[in-house]
């Protein structure tokens, strides 16, 4: 197949781009590079180190003798994403090409427009350059298990079979998301939905849990074609930052009690599910929707499994928590769909704790230490503050 | 109260600050012009004519005695609404300010991108000034019935109470909007949920049905006080269309079959809601919604309407439907929140046809026949030629 990947230079999208291309499918990446940008705004660094979209494209093809396309360009230019996709005439495209943090939408009222806007117009502007070009290029479009929020009731795959005073429907299944970013996923879901009922659209929404994990079969090959990973407390996701705060024997942070419970992912099924969901496209006009992850964990028990496998002393500190959400909350999950695609999925072991605290402990001398600290960025505050290490706070 | 009206000089938005200011409320207006511009845009007018902003207030001074001040620019400018909102220091804020017609957000790419950028943020703006500045400021943000789409069960007034698998949760009423206008309102309703928690805003989401009218008791007083009346494929609704038809001995046009079912309001009960849910403010954290509609007709239930009372021959044509929509679909709307407060519906009568009759026979000069033809935007479509008298399909 030809598969497009937007946002194919970013921590999910690279390694998505190299497994498809292993497996044999034709790829080509876009990107605007606006992650490396918050890297400069923000001030802090992935742990491991990222070559240049080139100098990966280039080491690929000296690795793997295949060939990966690249288009530069910005989603938001309509005149760019139609001309990318006429171009390269995908059978699917994967869209990871959206600002993807939730604190990073909460910093202030210029972060919360921005990552509206720009999610909601790079997405709009994809369904019309293909409802134009071919409907039939199916759309397997990256979401968040945080766009559910945390419901009473278990949390169906996007559709819920609702009965009422007698009545029934298959109607969405509710959402209440927890930030501005997840708002914006939202957003998409909603323009998604109604551009497959008003032009036939073939879409696949990925609600994907929270990802762990530093690199795949393929980014291992070579140091050129590591993806990003990061530890700070706006783009940092939880399991990786506690595994550095464990090598570097800080204490590891938990906001609140702990017992916010989520859906989590390896990164190696992430791109496997992305495969899966390119190989079985969604029916004309249909917005088919799964629940992209394989475990639950609160973040007690993620800490407890870091403090329980680490080979050194851990410490687990209960910190305020900057997030509006509720504790002891129920939390449970439909996620039988990619599994029936032939999902094998890649459990949280010790082996591959292991492996992640081997690769930051050769990196630890990259860690900015101040960038590690609790995020500063307030939920119920309009404007944060950010730590100093960053641009934006010493403006 | 203190009472700030947002897109003030629009078609309810100026009919609604003038009801509050004639019942002593202290009534500010804001507006950018946006729907002035629309006009040229289109190559429309309003069938009543209207005068400035400026002209308006100072008529409503000489006639009334009292004073409403104006706030001229965009809320997409985050500076000004910030100003706007500390300078008025407003108790409710209503807000009527955005692109409102669902055929002019299916265009194309470029009016569905900016339908829900300048929704979207403005309303993100609004929010922003008032989590910042005060957040008792009570929301008064107008949706529509429309968010809902055509569900097979009852459309309850925004939460829904949901039985499944044994357990039971409030949640969110799922909704299916049906153009990338009614998307951009569902997307506002999304973010203003997410402002109750984070920052206990007090919101009151009004989900309109479809206005029909040309006056209320204070725009009647004087020519200068008059509403805008549209009639044009874009921006006309459907029962002010018919009546223009009528009169102008034109077929009355019904799309599809006229089996679709909407929620129906009177202007004069419109600039009512407004004021009831002004005085009963949303508590601290509350996302109230309101389904503000009085009747339910369908298509050909309106079309017959007009047939039976126009003193003149009516001839009904079905004509191919421009929009994506189900018929003979099950419609059944609760809107008992605003009768509970005191809501006394203005139903659909003869007298008050008559009465419109009347204003449009007055007026028919003014008509443009090509600009009341048949919408010429195709939801199926992803760009769709404009009438010949748009400025926009002569460029």
């Amino acid at each position: 197949m030809r598969i497009l990947v937007l946002g194919g230079d970013g921590y999910l999208g690279w390694p998505t781009a190299l497994h498809l291309s292993d497996c044999g499918h034709e790829v080509a990446v876009n990107d605007n590079f606006a992650r490396r940008q918050y890297d400069d705004e923000m001030g802090v660094d992935s742990l491991v180190p990222i070559v240049s979209l080139d100098e990966r494209l280039s080491a690929w093809t000296e690795v793997s003798g295949k060939t990966i396309a690249s288009y530069v360009g910005d989603l938001c230019d309509p005149a760019f994403t139609h001309k990318m996709i006429r171009d390269f005439n995908p059978d699917a495209v994967v869209h990871f090409a959206e600002q993807r943090a939730a604190p990073y939408s909460m910093i202030d009222q210029a972060h919360a427009v921005y990552t509206q806007t720009n999610n909601v117009v790079g997405n709009l502007n994809v369904m019309y350059a293909i409802g134009e070009f071919n409907r039939d290029i199916h759309i397997v479009k990256l979401g968040t298990m945080g766009e559910y929020g945390q419901p009473n009731i278990d949390i169906e795959e996007g559709w819920i079979e609702i009965e009422h005073k007698g009545r029934r429907d298959r109607m969405i299944y509710p959402k209440r998301p927890g930030s501005f970013y997840h708002c914006s996923k939202v957003h998409d879901s909603t323009n998604l939905e109604f551009g497959c009922r008003i032009w036939g659209l073939r879409v696949t929404d990925l609600n994907q849990g929270v990802v762990y994990g530093l690199d795949t079969a393929q980014t291992k090959l070579d140091d050129r074609l590591s993806t990003r990973y990061d530890y700070d407390g706006v783009f940092g996701t939880v399991l990786n930052r506690f595994i550095i705060q464990a090598v570097l024997g800080h204490p590891l942070t938990v906001y609140g009690n702990g017992s916010q419970t989520r859906g989590y992912l390896n990164i190696v099924d992430t791109v496997d599910c992305i495969r899966l969901a390119c190989e079985n496209p969604a029916d004309a006009g249909e917005f088919r929707v799964f629940n992209q992850m394989t475990e639950t964990f609160s973040l007690n028990q993620l800490a407890d499994t870091v403090k329980s496998t680490y080979p050194g002393d851990v410490t687990i500190e209960h910190v305020d928590n900057p997030r509006v959400e509720m504790y002891d909350h129920y939390y449970k999950v439909v996620h039988t769909a990619l599994p029936s695609l032939g999902l094998k999925p890649t459990l949280l072991a010790e082996s591959l704790i292991d492996h992640m605290y081997d690769v930051v402990e050769r990196f630890k001398d990259r860690v900015d230490p101040a960038a590690l600290g609790t995020s500063t960025v307030q939920w119920a505050a309009t404007a944060s503050k950010l730590p100093e290490t960053s641009a934006l706070a010493q403006t």
